[in-house]
């Protein structure tokens, strides 16, 4: 029997959990799912005779490296800042490790010891960082071989409510981190490549600098770019390329209307609002707008923003009951960005039956003999239900897949790794399909940044 | 003999020096002016016989303990942070100081040895802060004495160019540090007290959340809040006002024209853009635009900040040449800020004959016996030339007088110290009187921020 320890529990430990054990046999797999609360791994695990839930505090350095010693491979769901101490005692017991989280700078460091003692320390292998490597260095490296020079490539990544669960204005629920999504954009300028020159935009106008895309039976998207859209550069080959775009995505009409929280100062987490505790909703909106002894919070906002009696922003805002005057925030020193989350969490947080969904979408353009080319490729995965969702079904499938072919030796380069290699991405995309996770892909005429061309 | 210590020339020195040269003989008085280069001072100086230039380098530390030791006050006119460590040479030699600047915490935590020593440091002499300081203590102190209760208190300053000076679309040069002009409001919201409520204005809505102000003979200006509105709440005994607000005075239309910089992102300091050595300028204001291979950079800008085809702010950008190709930025790994303030120093340089003027404001409402009333003073200075500016003046006399009311014994409060005294403001106000620095003061109807009574 082969072992895998699973370290971490998370939320993508159904399909992670599901692949394996539907293995178990065939493979001759023992997986252990290690973690504080064993009673979400029991359920899960259902009895399964080659499968075992264990306590364990990754605290506690001692059983920890017991864990770890006793199996062949491990698998970290922990949150990401916790990877580093399972990757060092991987490397001192000798095991292969598998993560779904960005190399941070820390995990790098261990690349030399890695592959000296011929380890493969895998990361970034599920969705956005996984998925999205995975899918476009496939394309990249054809175009490549086949003798074409990219000059933009752009990728957008959402994770979004399924159509069949879409019953908001704002066409959103929460389907992960809900800090994530306030913060989204902040820290420093978004940072682009467009046609050979740098673009910036500043954080006021992020949310109004969207595009748009179009997928087949979903509809219309838009995009925001992400601030590090230059990040995979080097990493992908793409030195020269002309355009170099990066973005997230969300339903057309999302960001119009989260730009008047960003304009407002809502989504600020640098400081904690007086007396935040007993204020209201109506409260926290009137602290970003003048004193009035006699207009009503709604129509200094609609002044102060220019926001038309008509418009569906509008309609937006009051979907959320910001104006109402008897919901209280009850956080204690909250910032603002901490109370809108509170806020948004009342309408966004997913019903018992809602869906959610991931949605891709890559551009390619290269250049082949002096005429110019495009390829878009785009891939949507619905979740089932609230256990197996898209987003676990994204990171799980992959990270298991990893897992697997690490132990049968078809992954077989030692280091800190990424999943953009033939060997990683060429069996993995093709099992993804059997899941149903499928890019759909076709030639478009060149469009570039030229509207004459659109 | 009484022998002052004037360290570091600085922009102020012209009044400094004369305010002393001429009580020289009267006082008793011999001045030496301590700075690397002293050709300015000696010619301010021009052979007066109770005066010396001397040559110091602030950083060689047994010249400067020789200099203090050898005072009987120090003045210290050095950028703020080399303040500390005058100082504390002062307190090891026994000798009063006197500063323009804020104190900072290291200057704070001096207070208990200057006390013990009966040394008096006396920072924040000058203007914003200094005059602010006296002025408005003085009105507080007045109200308070005869049983008012103060609800209200705003106080907007301004560094502008004089109305015959005045000869640009935005009724704006840089009087003084230009860095600070680009930068200011960065770094945090501005947060202030509005009617018992506590306001948030962020970055992005500092220059269009201003308010207008009227001075008889010069016409209308406009304020932004500053961050730090209630910094000074405690130390002028305003725990219990309903209203506070601090902000910085322009002439009307400036800040609708500079928010176009902040939008646009072209303020950040915070990165620097690529190869900013060889952008133009026009070069610069694309990089915050999206690509066209088509459309002007001008059309771009209009149709992203919506700005209509008769509006006079486009005027102001036309002025400075921000479109031109030819004009080139020619600074390495600038910031936005960086280049901005190069662009602006092309066009707000003072001209040879320029003068320059400060403004101040200042509103004061109280409550007594269950009636209203407001306070409404006002000052204006207007400078004589580019070296006897308003600046100059209303931050070298009032250092001017605080020093030899120290050496005199007239200021006897020992410790670090800023003007918000009755033995400190009442003189030097009443000095400032005879050099042309005065308030015009007036009650007015008790106006709040009712509109119905404005």
């Amino acid at each position: 029997m082969r072992k895998i320890l699973i370290i971490g529990l998370g939320k993508s430990a159904p399909y992670l959990l599901k692949y394996l054990l539907d293995k178990s046999v065939s493979e001759n797999l023992f997986v252990s799912v290690a973690d504080l609360n064993i009673e979400t791994a029991k359920k899960l695990i259902a009895n399964h005779k080659n499968a075992e839930a264990i306590h364990l505090d990754i605290f506690n350095e001692t059983a920890r490296n017991e864990a770890i010693k006793n199996s062949d491979i491990v698998v970290s769901m922990l949150p990401a800042r916790f990877h580093i101490e399972v990757a060092k005692d991987c490397i001192k017991h000798r095991k292969h490790m598998v993560t779904a989280s960005y190399v941070s700078s820390e995990m790098q460091t261990l690349d030399d010891e890695a592959k000296t003692n011929g380890l493969i320390l895998m990361n970034e292998i599920g969705v956005d960082p996984g998925i999205d490597h995975m899918s476009a260095m496939q394309v990249l490296d054809r175009i490549r071989e086949n003798g074409g020079n990219i000059i933009l490539f752009e990728s957008f990544t959402g994770g979004l409510i399924a159509p069949e669960s879409d019953n908001n204005l704002w066409n959103y629920k929460f389907t992960w981190n809900p800090r994530n999504v306030v913060i989204a954009g902040q820290g420093g300028v978004a940072k682009f490549l467009q046609e050979g020159t740098y673009k910036y935009i500043p954080y006021n106008r992020l949310f109004r600098r969207t595009e748009f895309l179009d997928i087949e039976g979903f509809g219309r998207f838009e995009v925001y770019a992400n601030r590090d859209s230059l990040k995979y550069q080097n990493v992908y080959g793409l030195e020269n390329v002309k355009t170099l775009y990066r973005g997230t995505m969300r339903r057309v009409g999302f960001s119009r209307a989260w730009n008047i929280f960003v304009t407002l100062g809502m989504t600020d987490d640098s400081y904690t609002m007086d007396d935040s505790e007993n204020m209201s909703y109506r409260d926290f909106v009137n602290a970003f707008l003048p004193y009035s002894p006699s207009d009503s919070v709604e129509l200094k906002l609609r002044h102060q923003l220019k926001i038309d009696q008509d418009d569906i922003v509008w309609d937006k805002l009051i979907e959320l009951e910001i104006f109402s005057s008897t919901k209280r925030v009850e956080l204690k020193k909250a910032t603002p960005a901490q109370i809108l989350q509170k806020i948004l969490m009342d309408k966004w947080t997913l019903d018992q039956k809602d869906k959610d969904m991931i949605v891709m979408y890559h551009k390619f353009g290269y250049e082949k003999e002096g005429k110019k080319y495009q390829i878009d490729a785009n891939m949507v995965v619905v979740g089932e239900d609230q256990t197996y969702t898209a987003m676990a079904k994204t990171v799980g499938l992959p990270v298991a897949m990893a897992t697997l072919a690490i132990l049968n030796g078809k992954i077989k380069t030692p280091g800190v790794q990424i999943p953009i290699t033939k060997e990683v991405y060429k069996p993995i995309l093709k099992e993804l399909e059997t899941f149903g996770i499928s890019f759909n892909e076709k030639e478009v005429p060149y469009l570039g940044y030229n509207p004459l061309n659109n």
